[in-house]
């Protein structure tokens, strides 16, 4: 496998950044020392500031998602690596509204430590901060762990429907109510055939049979429980879509999120949603949105996740509220 | 490699079209049989139809660019192949305006022949017709061919542009000779570390050893004339826009369009964008816009292409028009 295009001077997460903030210039402000991303014009009616992160080779989350209707700003790490805690504290206090900062974190060893650094800092500095933990990943769900599910691309939904809630003037605690609601409600799961190219060595991180897919894979390469040989699409999905359904509360209307892991082609991603819209209708579930495309990425692995989050109360109108990041408008 | 996650009953590429159709309800509608995407809410200022289309592999061109401010219709073929003229000549009967109907056509020998005959019985109908041909990939650039140059990136650029034109009003003859000056004000060239997979096959399209890079690849694995060893990224890019600059007419301010080619990662295509837009602005070129992402791949293929397009007279103002499609929002 060859090395990936990456700039050969300085670091390249720092260069992507501002090839992205320059590009999105309109959208988008790049803060340097430390580094973070935040909204030009932020929502006058925010009364508490939204912030994510984590490491970075998952764009476009986070950077992409900044901007209104979304997050306020978004604190970016080196590849798989959870952001200092230096820069979630900057990027929290550059955002925080009238009523503080809602932090929203995906459920990993890393990020959660660095988040509850920076927010003790900031309480210190008499500013409100609550977390938003996003577990969505039904393959690390076992009672043998003590971390808990990992977080993965409910994560997109999980910012779409608080930018809405914040930009219709909730408090932190409503947001941190609602944030916590819908992660109880969002379940996925990954699969994959490939894994990503290390930018270190240019090597997949691991090596899968051709027959194979490896069921239940992280999106920083973590391997599955196992492999399994590899059924057809139609079948695969209907798995994918019964295990999620078991793990997910019962509902009859969902959001659908049909993620590429990176490789995986437009064509690919929707002969995937086709068929796991029909797996739904079939279970009763009807769709009140979806997304699909590479939202949630592993660099550059060949696969794909399903999330569902199952809707509740209000969401359909926060879902359908305006948004205008980089990369989701609507 | 391992076989594409594509649908194994029914055609995969209808199936994603019903799949991204559904996705994307509000903005566009599927006809079938013959296969079309068209616009949901065409504008009322327009007098012409823009109808663009070519072979499957390449999403989101060309139905992602289908909406408000761009293309009233796509008519898709199967992977890497032209559509049928009559999918060509319905689609066009369906969306021509009081001035007729724009095709704008990818200049593969497929594509021109189709809508050729599409075109001759449109005019049959009554209906006038005219055609932007778009061939802006310098890799083809040699009096050795009959065929000219490839037509590739350069689409996205063109499609936007007339679009805008269109809904200014522009009369069919006004968007023909305005393509025209798009199209010679555009080049491109494409480079790849990775064929693409073969959908038939699950191979992939050719071999390239680890320190190579294909110069000039085409958007269908078409071999360059030449592997060159991988230099530095810095390098290579700069390689790249010098070569392309020295096929474009001169000028100060440009469009850049950082393109992937499928397998290519957010990070990768924003430090190709950051070292091209300093290698431009070192030549003395600034940017009126750029567009950062995957928009023409050529399946999972790895890597990636520039296309500049000079900007005359009032094209910054076509730029900058609103656009709303399932892809591209501005």
């Amino acid at each position: 496998m060859a090395q990936p295009f990456l700039a050969s001077a300085g670091d390249y997460v720092d260069r992507a950044l501002a090839g992205f903030a320059r590009s999105n210039h309109d959208v988008v402000a790049l803060h340097t020392d430390p580094v973070f991303v935040r909204a030009t014009t932020p929502d006058p009616h925010r009364r508490v500031g939204l912030v994510s992160g984590g490491g970075s080779g998952h764009e476009p989350m986070h950077a992409g998602l900044v901007g209104r209707g979304m997050l306020d700003a978004a604190v970016p790490g080196k590849v798989f690596a959870s952001p200092h805690n230096r820069q979630v504290y900057q990027a929290s206090r550059a955002v925080a509204g009238t009523d503080g900062v809602l932090h929203i974190v995906k459920n990993y060893t890393g990020d959660r430590i660095n988040f509850g650094i920076a927010a003790e800092r900031l309480r210190h500095d008499g500013i409100r901060v609550e977390r938003v933990l996003v577990d969505d990943d039904i393959a690390t769900d076992s009672d043998d762990t003590a971390t808990g599910r990992r977080g993965t691309g409910a994560t997109i939904l999980v910012e779409k429907l608080l930018g809405a809630a914040a930009d219709g003037g909730a408090s932190l605690d409503e947001l941190a109510a609602l944030g916590g609601r819908v992660v109880a409600r969002s379940r996925s799961i990954a699969v994959a055939s490939r894994a990503h190219t290390s930018p270190a060595t240019g090597r997949l991180a691991f090596e899968l049979p051709d027959d194979q897919v490896e069921y239940g894979v992280g999106i920083h390469g973590e391997r599955a429980a196992r492999s399994i040989s590899r059924p057809p699409l139609e079948e695969l999905v209907g798995r994918m879509v019964d295990d999620v359904l078991t793990k997910t509360p019962a509902g009859d209307r969902a959001l659908l999120l049909v993620n590429g892991l990176g490789a995986t082609t437009a064509i690919e991603l929707h002969n995937v949603f086709a068929i796991a819209a029909d797996a739904l209708a079939e279970r009763g579930v009807t769709l009140g949105g979806s997304l699909v495309g590479t939202w949630t990425p592993a660099l550059d692995m060949k696969g794909f996740s399903l999330t569902v989050t199952m809707l509740d109360e209000d969401w359909q109108r926060l879902w359908d509220a305006p948004v205008w990041t980089a990369t989701l408008r609507k």
